[in-house]
């Protein structure tokens, strides 16, 4: 393991658990020590017979750490930047395979670490056409060790990709909360009004916000693409709108509708997840009541979140479960007083 | 009841049972027999001697319902349109309150009605100078009656304010998810690479198309505002990218995060909070774990949610709890195997 934060200590757990001897080191002399202290490494070094070298720094570091193992080792070499045609880009070789694995976390540094991490995650490779199969061959197996799932892609293609499903989705969340929070100056009444479907669309602001200025700068041509595209598509949005086009609003409402319903589900299939609204005094002791009642049934909390819809002294909980423990869940709510009112989260 | 769709049958239901006497009519005589016999009115028609009579029909039928009910009958008469001004405008009568329920669902009709759909919701009125304290009064009472919270606006605010908090995001959900849907035509597994942001972000857009058209005509002028202001954000947005200004692409992301953050908090102080991440595992029994906890330090939890940043299976139990409690809670965390980051939240 180059690199030993959030990544890179999940990865290097993962393979612990699956039975490869890891060796890691960082540019911190003390992450490395606390990454040996904790297990997460056998040792500090970069093994030069190593069969696999994973570079897990920021993306800004990685093509020269990528080198670099080439350079000291004689293993197969892969990295987890979430923007690849630069890196593939700068570094051609048959034993390196750029890679990006679908999950992270807003946690940041080694404390986060979970060998978990990766459970069902796409794992996109982009290997160029200097790759070779033996190499592909062993990333591959590399990422199935983390009960992942690997998926080639042309680099171009996977930052076109991420551009539009993750890079863009994330600014227009961060600006339409920066024009909600600046209009709520005037009407103090406004982000009291923010109901579900707002809060679905910039709960991913919330965010760390430090990696982005890196990933703006890497995936630039990409995003701005689709950026222009989505500017385009919004000018157009409002001519309809302006001209009282009802029939092409309306066909542009049954297309999204279409395309969302049959978004194709990954790890969690959503189509199977209820959102439960619980009204509930606020306070202590109340959540872990409700929270005891679904570990008793073994109901799954896959999201939580409390709307204060008064003054302080009520709000309600929302909680995102599975459908059929969901409804043993309402159940017992309502035999304690609780009433849970449930909907269709598709 | 004047409409017994899923709003107008949810008001019925949840009246009924504050215990009010609940007649209804509607346009189409079989939702009228299917409300009869589920028990969700007691009888068919408009009762001339009505204390109260509820207009929950589509928005463009409101002003005339409206009327008809004030002619027809004594009652104090609201309505539940999502756009304020016009009906306000239409109809000035001592009589009549209009309103506007915060809450809704993406079921449509009768069989989606439930009688808590409204409970902790903001119900906003919009009286005119002509309405008289005795229906704002009677209205106000109903609007309690369901669990639900009075707030008086002006038709105005109350149109502008949804613009922002309702109708562009939507709009802008309905692009996002249109975009992705025909870049996917060309690269097959970009949908499969869409995370929990993305499902986040385009969920209200599998939401019924049919009513947009009409509350895109009726508050139209509001809509085009605010899209003209997101159009101008996010140009701003693309060009802070293109010119790599991270400074101030970090700022407005700092910005968003803080205003998200703190969007649950509404009204509260939040001078004396501070917001606590907590890596968790995705399993049953976690948070039950972790809530037990704060209810035995007496640490009253303000707001809590998790933070999936992708769909893996662990996640980031983000809470905001006072201050001095919130250490005492911190290191009872960090006792137990949890690694809390403490953030101050002012």
């Amino acid at each position: 393991m180059i690199g030993l934060g959030l990544i890179g200590g999940s990865v290097a757990l993962a393979l612990g658990r699956a039975g490869w001897s890891v060796t890691g080191i960082d540019v911190d002399p003390e992450a490395e020590r606390r990454a040996r202290e904790r297990d997460v490494i056998e040792s500090i070094g970069l093994d030069p017979e190593a069969d696999l070298v994973v570079v897990a720094t920021p993306v800004a570091a990685v093509a020269e750490e990528v080198r670099r193992a080439l350079d000291e080792t004689s293993a197969v070499v892969t990295d987890v930047g979430s923007v690849k045609a630069p890196i593939a880009d700068a570094v051609r070789d048959a034993r390196f395979v750029p890679g990006h694995p679908m999950a992270g976390s807003e946690q940041d540094g080694l404390h986060g670490a979970d060998p978990d991490l990766f459970s069902g995650a796409v794992w996109v490779l982009t290997p160029s056409d200097d790759t070779s199969d033996r190499a592909l061959g062993l990333v591959s197996r590399f990422v199935a060790d983390l009960d992942a799932e690997p998926v080639t892609l042309h680099a171009d293609v996977h930052d076109a990709v991420v551009a539009v499903v993750s890079h863009v989705p994330h600014l227009t969340s961060v600006t339409l909360m920066g024009l909600a929070a600046e209009r709520a100056v005037e009407h103090s009444v406004l982000l009291r009004l923010a109901a579900g479907g707002f809060r679905d669309m910039t709960r991913i602001s919330a965010g760390r916000p430090s990696i982005w200025p890196d990933i703006c700068a890497d995936n630039r041509s990409a995003i701005i693409d689709v950026l222009d595209e989505l500017l385009g598509r919004l000018t157009e949005m409002r001519e309809l709108v302006a001209d009282g086009d009802r029939g092409r609003l309306l066909a542009r409402l049954e297309t999204a509708r279409e395309a969302r319903v049959n978004l194709p589900v990954g790890v969690r299939d959503v189509t199977d997840l209820v959102e439960m609204r619980v009204p509930i005094p606020d306070r202590p002791g109340v959540l872990a009541h409700v929270t005891r009642l679904a570990a008793d049934l073994a109901v799954n909390i896959h999201d939580i979140e409390l709307a204060h819809s008064t003054e302080g002294s009520a709000g309600v909980m929302i909680v995102v479960v599975s459908r059929e423990p969901g409804e043993r869940f309402a159940a017992a709510l309502d035999e304690q007083g609780y009433r849970p009112a449930v909907r269709e989260l598709s």
